[in-house]
């Protein structure tokens, strides 16, 4: 038997869009003689719905595109596809489906058991829970078990504490020991240590049912979350046999003997696997999709000659081509003319377009009106958030005016603090680097230089500065931001007690800023505790411990 | 046997704040001769704490002050707290606990079983499920079912689908029909369906266990959640026999005589329900309660002369004093003189300050800078933007100046059209009237105009207008008011299937502008549906179905 796994980018709610694309990836694998082709989790839905299925005629829209696309799939070749299903009894609205489509036929429809509901995720809102044991089929000789995604996530982790997260761990209960093959379908979103923990639980299922594994994950992007792909298979001993790309569409096969149920090794992409890259390639495709499925044609951003700007310049430069970004330089007295001219060489470097707005007269005016209603006022925040306001206004007209989208630059490091100014340098439609530390930042920009020298090097070296007043150091109100990093690591990523006077500080700083957070744009994660839609916490509150 | 509902205001993760003000109403009902006092769901920790529960130092926080709070209470009295407690078995870290305490002793935890995952609610993000049909023990004679909030709400309410939402109704399953009370702990949000929801589901608690049932609601405000109080004690009949007041502290008693257990009619205060002045009272509230809990001395808002900032206005000054209050016009030479006049008008008839702010000069300063960059531009919806932006940035700029908090005017109506300016009149710490459709906030404007003109007659009945261009009217680019009301009743809070062309035109606005209301402050809740972090929608997608 051949089995594809077959890695999709799929759009949320464009069902017939995705429909299109499993029609053609599943012609192409029963083109190379695959008797099996595995699409991920959600795969005609996209993923993730969350509150989309409140409307059941969303739902309703998704399934009739599942019976279109059911006669539409080619004939001889087993497929399971990615849906939402309705439940009928009582519980959720809906279960998260694998549907097995053979001979044009929905031949069966397997449930999710396990509902994440940490994080980003929030399926218990909407979905019920179904039962993995009885997800095990024959096809073709092969008794095949199908599971979706979180069902394989139960094992304690390397690095976790002791206590199970989960009541249950579906595929540990399964006491069936006749099972050929495993088939997992996901959309599982990347974070740095996704790769290893992916190998790591797949691994478990494949050694405590004996049996291959078929671990297919979507790639692609949506709002926060960006699915880096890499589905592979092992053999029952966790040996890769076939193996993906990561980061784009792909197509890989692999043979099973039918008699023997041995499994030969298939197609295997190199991948490297790298921190730094990992993150590069994955935020490239970020900003990509985002663009693309929101639907614009151009991006734009605020060049101040800081690096996070220049990262996330060259960032967008690579995800959407530097013919449809602007680099925008809007300069007060305050910012240093090297820091215009790196600007420029920057944007050089990246060729895209460059245009330098100064503001220093709209920002007098400004002063003029505030001094003349308030009365004359000495330099204070007051001058620093007028001067990044207008920067924010100024860069929404160039939206305006182009119909382009405002990429904000700002990283995690400063989100965590609330340095940062509401309606001013937060603005913008997506956040590239908000769930990236100024260290992490730094590292990028090296990477982005690592064949030649694209970011200029004063960029770099230069200490970081918001330039809003004379002669001012983010270190002049920060710690210096290898140590306010470790801290920010400590509470945001590890949650921890904070210790110290100086993690109480930050940790006081980064409660009382939630205001700023809550209305910050979509953030990129990268990591597994990112600011966004996975971090919940109140704003009204006075729980600083 | 005398008991008492005691019905704080508790303040999020101020939990020596919250004991203290337990150990009062636990004395005040001591000194009326009570034997059982009963406080709300997180009566110690506040509600809701969502992920300040990822960090286990707020919990261990918590928990040393409940053996505190068992050391101070007094001695002769049983007292339920409600608390978050740990899970050390698998599963979420935590359980939503009712303690109860007696002598000084903490005797019993009784865990909750319902975890609500819908709108607002996060609870399985944190919380593993406890069971209901262990809650009951002896106290003074009384057998007593201890249950917490969503236990008792899995019962199919009026008006809604047949479909059961919950696989179990913990209260339904109780077979032991020799209970002598059932005792709730609630925090539950406000909306202007709950009085009456919450009187349907107690009466089938009461009458299918035959026993009276006390409901303990909290009273205050935590972000976008206002929690009305109003807690109640019935018969097994159905009939009130204790009502609190809504909207603030009370601590009400009844009796229930020990041989017969029958319950004695106790204190009742008077309560009206209706639905305009309950939202009224429920906004007032939530601004109050929002304000103090972050810890603002002062608020502001934009007052335009149209209905929205003249409602506002008046629920702000009722909130936290018209002396607290300052309203801020900013008018271009687009806007009437008579908007002016009004809001000056409304400011006298509040009493608070009123500070005018003509923006012509800077606004011109900044078409200028625009038509030197991109070429002169012809009138368009970047000057409109300029407008609004220029006007939040100068109403942050006396957020700045004044520590002051400002408050945002945007309703429901334009909000779901995304007929509002992001970083423009978006902006904002909180939104008063964000989920009131322009239709009902003419009827609050009317409500609070109920015994004197306090808003001007010109400002009620005047077409309504953002006042951005020359002649601008809302109809120009919006349905009318009355037609667009109902299908965003029928999109957003019915969420059901877009029916004819006007309506497939809102519903794609709708989820066109979702990249706005993702960044838009926290919003009041006042009806079932509300825009905010109840409602989690994507920003890219295709799903306009």
């Amino acid at each position: 038997m051949k089995v594809s796994l077959a890695q999709i980018n799929s759009c949320l709610g464009q069902f017939s869009y995705n429909a299109d694309r499993m029609v053609r990836y599943a012609q192409k694998a029963k083109n190379n003689g695959s008797d099996l082709v595995i699409f991920p989790e959600c795969s005609l839905t996209g993923y993730h719905p969350v509150d989309l299925l409140e409307r059941d005629s969303v739902v309703e829209a998704q399934l009739k595109e599942l019976e279109r696309l059911a006669k539409r799939l080619p004939k001889d070749i087993g497929v399971f596809v990615g849906a939402i299903t309705r439940n009928e009894k009582p519980g959720k609205n809906y279960f998260n489906s694998a549907v097995f489509i053979y001979r044009n036929k929905i031949q069966k429809i397997f449930h999710k058991e396990l509902l994440p509901t940490y994080d980003v995720f929030d399926e218990a809102r909407h979905i019920t829970p179904g039962e993995t044991s009885k997800n095990i089929f024959r096809f073709k000789g092969f008794r095949i078990l199908t599971c979706i995604c979180e069902d394989i996530w139960a094992w304690t982790l390397p690095g976790e504490s002791e206590k199970q997260r989960y009541h249950t761990n579906p595929i540990k209960k399964i006491k069936d020991k006749n099972i050929d093959l495993i088939v997992n379908l996901s959309a599982s979103p990347f974070h740095t240590k996704k790769w290893n923990q992916r190998k790591f639980v797949t691994e478990k299922c494949a050694s405590h049912l004996r049996a291959p594994m078929i671990y297919v994950n979507m790639v692609g992007a949506q709002d926060e979350l960006i699915y880096d792909g890499g589905s592979f298979a092992i053999d029952k001993k966790g040996r890769r046999v076939a193996q993906a790309s990561r980061y784009k569409e792909d197509l890989v096969s692999f043979e099973i003997e039918p008699k023997t149920k041995k499994v030969k090794s298939g197609q295997k992409r190199i991948i490297r696997v790298n921190r730094t890259s990992d993150i590069y390639n994955a935020l490239v495709l970020g900003v990509r999709d985002f663009v693309n499925k929101v639907g614009f044609q151009r991006v734009h951003l605020g060049l101040s000659g800081g690096i996070d700007s220049a990262v996330v310049a060259a960032i967008a430069a690579d995800a959407i081509g530097s013919e449809k970004l602007t680099c925008i330089a809007l300069p007060s007295k305050f910012n240093s003319p090297k820091s215009l001219s790196s600007a420029k060489t920057l944007a050089k470097n990246l060729n895209c377009e460059f245009i330098e707005m100064p503001i220093q007269e709209l920002y007098e005016c400004e002063t003029k009106l505030v001094d003349q209603t308030f009365g004359k006022q000495k330099f204070s925040i007051v001058h620093e958030n007028l001067q990044a306001r207008t920067r924010g206004m100024l860069l929404m007209t160039y939206s305006n005016l182009n119909h382009s989208l405002l990429i904000n630059t700002s990283n995690k490091s400063e989100l965590a603090m609330g340095y940062s100014t509401l309606y001013g340098d937060q603005c913008g439609g997506l956040c590239p680097i908000g769930d990236l530390l100024k260290t992490e930042v730094v590292k990028l920009a090296e990477y982005i230089n690592r064949n030649e020298e694209i970011i200029p090097r004063f960029i770099i070296d230069r200490p970081p500065s918001a330039e809003l007043r004379k002669n001012q150091k983010d270190e002049d109100s920060l710690p210096k931001y290898d140590v306010l990093d470790k801290a920010v690591t400590n509470l945001v990523i590890k949650t921890k007690k904070p210790k110290g006077e100086l993690e109480r500080r930050v940790l006081k700083s980064m409660m009382q800023s939630e205001f700023k957070r809550w209305q910050a744009p979509p953030i990129l994660k990268v990591s597994d505790h990112a600011f966004g839609r996975g971090r919940r916490l109140p704003v009204a509150h006075k729980a600083f411990y």
